[in-house]
């Protein structure tokens, strides 16, 4: 069977490399529907483990560079997995909730964040309107595609760990989950995260905008508007270093991150 | 004048789009070799502020949508500056302080987190020796090139507003900042960056490692080591997001950063 590469519109996506695919493996949550091996690839044990688990669910394991080459796979990527798109539901929790992002790269590091700071639901509002930048919005909702390769690589797999659901506007998320309490993170506020208290007795949920447009005031106005101090030499964080920053923030007194921690 | 495609062994770069251009000349670091106009470029009194500015200092106006498309500028980029690379020390303050680090993307990132917070030096340690990958490290030595426009454009300009100065080793800059706090940020301590004090006395140096290799023993065991907590579900942190997280901690009690800020 042969590949095309990658297209939004299929139903279809790879993951490049050992890790994600182990990841999409573990993850149980798609079937895997081939496996592409190039010429240069090293038999590890790891990598010999993935051929069986292909074999024994009689997924085809094919050997062609010109297939990963084809594919669009970086110089040192020398397996590729072929699986089926899959949607979920997120669960009840804390989540991070981010309305129109159009950049995959900020996607995927945002995703490795919150795995790293267990956070585990990740909410995507296609539709923040946003009326001074209709058309630009516009052309980024339908950009959207969390199944992305660049997506599942910046996430170094990390989407298969953590659960994503997309929500036509903001109220529909909002009224399956009226409980959380919600932050805004906006520029239009006296409210900063760094002087807040790091107390969170109930879920929250962190909602972030647009890289370029920003979160909508319509959408602002029904969350409690925080902002993280900055000097007016730049514009905004990068939206990846503010979810960070904000997810570092709001996590710090949950021991839960790590095991060891004293 | 012709410029080719960005090569980093030339002594040139360039600056793509208005407002790097713009940060570019407002900093007074380097000479504006010549300003490059695409036929789509729309003139507004900004665009025309600048086309003046390099006329009265007889720069070389150039009008070439060709020229841009050569050098590689994206879509929707009609505005090129062509300026002389060159080199500064830091000052006496905070410091950033990156041993070898090998994406310019991140690097950009990691500049213009620096200047949202107000941290306005950053040293580059070209040669973090690690035994375990000594050949991938002189690798990525080589490859870092602090004027690369990926890295200006990541940056959004702000590269023209810090001080970036690159060392040989790290022995070099502890030579030179001896006074300053040093922290170490690895995976092996129990020394946590959430649990820390917001206090600092001293000037602090933030110390991070390569991105795939981490930070050299030799170094970290020069600092106080510091982890930022995160579960085993991941390796580690994207090397941009750490530094976030480290410099929102440690620049959390600097009122200076906005002037607003109550």
């Amino acid at each position: 069977m042969k590949f095309k590469k990658y297209d939004k519109t299929s139903n279809i996506s790879y993951t490049f490399g050992q890790f994600p695919t182990i990841e999409l493996i573990e993850s149980e949550k798609s079937k895997l529907i081939a496996l592409i091996l190039h010429e240069k690839l090293v038999i590890t044990p790891e990598i010999e483990n993935l051929i069986e688990y292909a074999k024994k669910r009689n997924i085809e394991v094919i050997k062609s560079s010109r297939q990963i080459e084809v594919l669009g796979g970086k110089e040192n990527c020398f397996l590729v997995g072929v699986f089926e798109k899959y949607t979920e539901k997120i669960d009840n929790g804390n989540h991070i909730v981010l309305v129109s992002p159009s950049d995959s790269g900020n996607l995927g590091t945002i995703i490795r964040t919150m795995l790293g700071r267990n956070i585990k639901n990740l909410a995507i509002i296609k539709n923040g309107k946003n009326t001074k930048n209709a058309l630009e919005l516009a052309k980024n909702n339908t950009s959207i595609d969390i199944f992305s390769p660049k997506v599942i690589r910046a996430s170094m797999g990390s989407i298969f760990k953590i659960k994503v659901q997309v929500f036509d506007s903001f109220d529909e998320y909002e009224k399956s989950f009226s409980a959380n309490k919600k932050y805004a993170f906006c520029l239009q506020t006296d409210h900063f995260l760094d002087s807040m208290e790091q107390s969170y007795k109930d879920n929250f949920s962190l909602v972030f905008g647009n890289e370029s447009t920003g979160l909508p005031d319509s959408i602002a106005n029904k969350c409690q508007k925080i902002k993280i101090a900055q000097t007016t030499d730049i514009d905004s964080f990068n939206l990846a270093i503010s979810v960070g920053m904000a997810i570092f923030s709001f996590t710090k007194n949950n021991l839960e991150i790590n095991n060891e921690r004293k």
